[in-house]
């Protein structure tokens, strides 16, 4: 890559290609792409960050979608960072949300990224803090991000965002089950989808419970019907986001606190994660004791230790 | 904590108080508790560990339930390792599973723990593996490690295991959706669960022709249809995993070399973790700068990598 202030300058003008040329870059860590995001990073903080999350299956896609029609109705700009569901294992990705947003391909006001989950050992947070700071730069209006499940990994990265939508669905499960994905904590804004299915009135009743056991300190949170694949209730989403966001305008250097914390946190891990490779790597003999089990893998973890933290002082 | 040795020799002896002190302890990494896993550490290797991972709402404790009166009269001790749903935020475990277990909760041989994602920040993993060698010095003969979900945390489970089911359900949404999951390519058996429900015969169409989709160099795997909460079909899946078992007999050492890669790997990253949040906690200046963006990120991280590096030496 080349100058970093110049390819800084290019990101903040909007330019498309160099900012997918940095996102890559940053996927492979390269340090030059670090010193462009030192750059850029004064001028992030202005999009709004949503975050999609939800159970698959709940038409996570199909809302973003309608989402993204909507807003550039508004005549804003989308930038959407999609956490692919490609396999850890194969690195197979299915291009099923991309199909389906393919309508907004030639749009230039609409930026699709997607971030396998491939190759992202727990730094999966990083990449997508790392991509929607360069969306922002850019000069997105708003910037979604749509994250599959609830693991660890999306935790992080909802605690990176100004508002967080979760995506449900009538029928997944009694109510033990919908509590165990452990959605309802993370929620400002919870959506039942394909309300029109059975069921919905039920689906509906049980989160406005599960609300109620959280106590009366908690925050508000709406719920909305949609049907996403006919836009309906799509416009009452957007409103309740708008709520949303007024009732919160206080809280955004509280956010913007733990976003720093949370930011950080994942960079400081990611690196220590690629020590870590590293080390495992060039100690096969240490796991090969450990795997015959004349080394226990705790001595075996403190000497990895003590390597590591020589290499990154 | 007592001495490291007693202590050992206690849990190999099956000492279940002393053995739920030592996991207790293990969970917040007291020192001598890592003693005492050194000494444990040679006598493990003896218990067959079976993962069950699955949508939330497929059922997993269910079959988890069924497959434990199943080995119980096979005369086979049991333990399971939970990994509960409990929200990440707010801590607040909802007891579903082990309500559902309940009726083994007398029988000296089933031992249940179940894991908190709270306060687990990534290391739910090492969590997992700790408490499993320690069922495992115990003396039971089957380690079920019960997981949610599909998110990295849980892949990394699921590389301890010496065989992985995967349960599903149908009716959970379209195929892509299915795929999205990420499931397929963790499993060694799926498990289509309440398979008495409409559409159970699509869901084994759908599975067969993603098995496909991974050509002939894949492992063969098995699909079960079961209804856990009449037993039927446990017969049958308790055979798969017996063939699956006898077919991979010629694995074990490689997949010992990949266990004690992904435990070491993780007590490592453990360390750095918390080496990490000391630092973060020390340091609320370089967060309220990054907030307040007169510091980006990326600098700021360098400056904790090389704090920590000092440290861990």
């Amino acid at each position: 890559m080349s100058d970093p202030q110049k390819t800084a300058d290019a990101v903040l003008k909007g330019n498309v290609r160099i900012a997918a040329r940095l996102m890559r870059d940053l996927d492979d860590v390269c340090p030059s792409a670090i010193e462009v995001m030192k750059r850029i990073y004064p001028h992030t903080g202005r999009a709004f960050l949503l975050g999609v999350t939800g159970n698959p299956g709940a038409g996570k896609s199909t809302v973003v979608d309608a989402l993204i029609s909507l807003y550039r109705a508004q005549q804003k700009r989308v930038g959407v960072v999609a956490v692919d569901p490609s396999s850890p294992f194969s690195g197979g990705a299915i291009l099923g949300d991309r199909i389906r947003m393919q309508r907004h391909a030639t749009d230039s006001g609409v930026f699709i990224r997607s971030l396998a989950t491939r190759g992202h050992l727990g730094g999966l947070s990083r990449s997508t803090s790392d991509v929607a700071s360069v969306l922002d730069a850019m000069g997105f209006d708003v910037v979604i991000i749509e994250t599959v499940g609830v693991g660890q990994d999306e935790v992080e990265v909802v605690s990176q965002v100004d508002a967080s939508i979760v995506v449900t669905v009538p029928g997944l499960g009694d109510d033990i089950q919908a509590i165990k994905a452990g959605i309802l904590e993370i929620a400002d804004i919870l959506v039942v989808n394909k309300s029109d299915r059975e069921g919905a009135d039920r689906t509906v009743r049980d989160l406005v419970s599960m609300l109620e056991l959280r106590g009366h300190d908690s925050a508000p949170v709406e719920i909305v019907r949609t049907v996403a694949t006919t836009g309906k209730g799509i416009d009452e989403l957007a409103n309740a986001i708008e709520r949303f966001r007024a009732r919160n305008s206080d809280d955004s250097a509280a956010r913007s606190r733990k976003r720093a914390e949370v930011t950080v946190r994942e960079l400081v891990l990611d690196k220590f994660r690629r020590l870590t490779d590293g080390e495992l790597r060039a100690h096969l003999d240490l796991l090969e004791a450990v795997a015959r089990r004349t080394l226990d893998p705790y001595s075996a973890a403190e000497t990895m230790i003590q390597h590591i933290g020589k290499k990154s002082d």
